[in-house]
């Protein structure tokens, strides 16, 4: 349900450290979020690094922004947030000084994955039920 | 007023794919959230196979991240991402199963076009003739 | 604190236009969400020319989309979006008819940067001294 776009200058990341992420944050997500991991979409854009800029001088950050349905227990999203910036660090061998991680969020019901309207927080199991009935 | 951004795996969409995917959600957008049709934004990001991940493993998802204006109501909404998911399976040959739309939000009155702070939802006839006075 | 993402047809900015655009977003952002300046990240993303439409055509605009944190008075987000959008067309020497710029939101505690929890908005002196205790 989530998409998660890690944004690097190239060269930032190996492929390793790219699916090590990638399943990383699968992991991470699906636990806190009650979602299953094959529902976690990660994507890479690396930019050439002229492109990329920490306080208008070229730099090499992680940046991490996620979309999450609106409406989980905030404790929950920051958790989400801290974990992921973390993994990031030591998967990239970088400070965490060089990581930026933000959840953004819509309402479920703005969002439509496997040609149905996504579950609000909470009704993820009913959900998965109806999408895959007995 | 909105922005679109269609991800995918570099090969996924031939270019006749992209603009008929670009006009269809031009058309559906217009029609649900009376914006005309030459204000929708567009754009593919096309990544290499080894950016783009979904539960882990490499993937071949069509994923549309759309913005618009939060106030629409909830059920256009929810009708917008239904009919965009339907438009990108029909044009890319693919099965929903593939297919994630999520429509985010945020205030009209935090974004410009053309010079001018967005109008509100409902607002978009009066907004237009202030931009084009007769 | 913020990202903000240029998404550009090919061709349409030079490398100075990008390092311009940077700094001035970065001074336009620090001055008016008591951010400094070197927590503002800003990337561009400059795409193929077949991959960017307006309003089902292939076009050439400039679309900025900034992400901060939610609860910054709206007068001041709407100041935000308006300068980035001045800036952009005075830089890139376009109409700000080519300009859009939207201003994203989501909680701060759904942030992490330099490790830690983004504070609310009013609250960022405090943060930065835990940051950097003396």
């Amino acid at each position: 349900m989530p998409i998660y776009t890690c944004t690097t200058a190239e060269g930032t990341l190996t492929n390793d450290a790219k699916a090590s992420l990638a399943a990383e944050i699968s992991k991470i997500h699906s636990a806190i979020n009650h979602v299953p991991p094959d529902y976690v979409n990660v994507v890479f854009t690396e930019l050439p690094t002229d492109n990329v800029y920490v306080g208008s001088e070229p730099g090499t950050p992680v940046l991490i922004s996620g979309w999450a349905r609106r409406g989980h227990p905030q404790p929950d999203v920051t958790r989400l947030a801290l974990e992921v910036s973390k993994a990031a660090a030591t998967i990239t061998h970088k400070s965490e000084k060089q990581v930026l991680v933000v959840i953004d969020d819509s309402p479920a019901r703005s969002a439509v994955e496997h040609g149905s309207v996504l579950p609000e927080p909470g009704d993820e199991a009913n959900w998965q039920r109806r999408q895959h009935p007995a």
